[in-house]
């Protein structure tokens, strides 16, 4: 999601301090301290304005909900709008999800959630695609056992070829729907980007794997 | 595809003895016999009127293409259209599937086409699908070691079916895609279904797999 740049995200965000984690490393195996419980944590990565996970957090207070973004002035906007909700089961971190057996230990992590990620259409980006060779090893290292991904995109090309690596990976596909939204289903919760290309009638892909 | 029964189809099936096949479970280990040589054999489930099998057979000499119809009044109509070809690498065989083992050996199959299959929609009918459990058993009996399974089709249940079907019986994925015609192919050789479809700008989904 391309937006406006804020100046000084990175010392504006230091205002969420609590619901924005900093030296983020630090957590590896402090979780369940930081959380103050032992509930599953659920992962998004590339959370954008953070609606979607917001709403989970809201949903699920069994569930410790982490949120990476990689743009400051993204993840400024979320925490902006999110901190007036007062989520005691929910982080945002402003981090590279490349790092991510820094965050996690092994096997620590029960879902993981892609929602619309940036398709990097170009074949010499494709590493940096989220379900590219790297970050699927990377996400079989800390989901537990019987961990899940669930993936969401208006992009085609982009679930295609993540349907591909899931299969290539050994994942097991759980749930699949090729037009998420043919039917209304309030149960469904929303990113801002889905709210959008629903009602622009555009048709969204969902996959759920199993490691 | 429902077309008007014709009377006495299986009769009349007869004239085209040679390009149609009949008791065909004493080819089984005859395959190289009947067709006179050791290529590698293509098989359509469900060739309805025969373009797609026909089309194949004439472009690629070097296999032999057998197709499969569970409905007489239909090959018939395929045998009558195809007759005037002498395609020397077709054979034709009013056959159910289901017995697809008495037809083939094992590991002698190197090829599946499953064109805009029945979709079965009720749960119910689910083992009549073509991508059931125990049809995905059996094309992995009659497959040659690396052999694939090509699918088209317009029923986007039936085809989220088939994905999770593949994906949980082990075939690995080698390519897909979810909107065959938006881009025109002239390499792409089409069913008549298929060419309706296209000129009602429907989605037709593919994909292909390997054992």
């Amino acid at each position: 999601m391309r937006l406006r740049k804020i100046k000084n995200a990175k010392e504006k965000l230091t205002e969420f301090a609590g619901l924005v984690l900093f030296d983020p490393n630090q957590y590896k195996d402090k979780w369940q301290e930081e959380f103050k419980n032992n509930n599953p944590i659920h992962l998004e990565i590339g959370m954008g304005k953070g609606q979607f996970i917001a709403r989970q957090a809201e949903l699920n207070p069994k569930i410790n909900f982490i949120g990476l973004e990689i743009e400051d002035s993204i993840i400024l906007r979320a925490a902006r709008k999110i901190s007036t909700q007062s989520l005691s089961n929910l982080r945002l971190i402003n981090y590279n999800a490349l790092n991510l057996n820094e965050l996690f230990k092994e096997k620590s992590v029960s879902k993981i959630y892609l929602n619309f990620s940036d398709p990097w259409p170009k074949t010499r980006h494709e590493k940096r695609r989220l379900t590219s060779d790297d970050f699927l090893n990377l996400y079989k290292k800390v989901l537990v056992e019987d961990g899940i991904i669930e993936m969401k995109t208006d992009n085609r090309k982009l679930f295609e070829y993540s349907i591909l690596k899931f299969n290539e990976h050994g994942f097991k596909f759980l749930d699949l729907n090729l037009n998420l939204h043919e039917v209304e289903n309030p149960e469904i919760i929303t990113t801002e980007y889905e709210d959008k290309f629903k009602s622009l009638n555009q048709t969204i892909y969902y996959v759920q794997v199993k490691i």
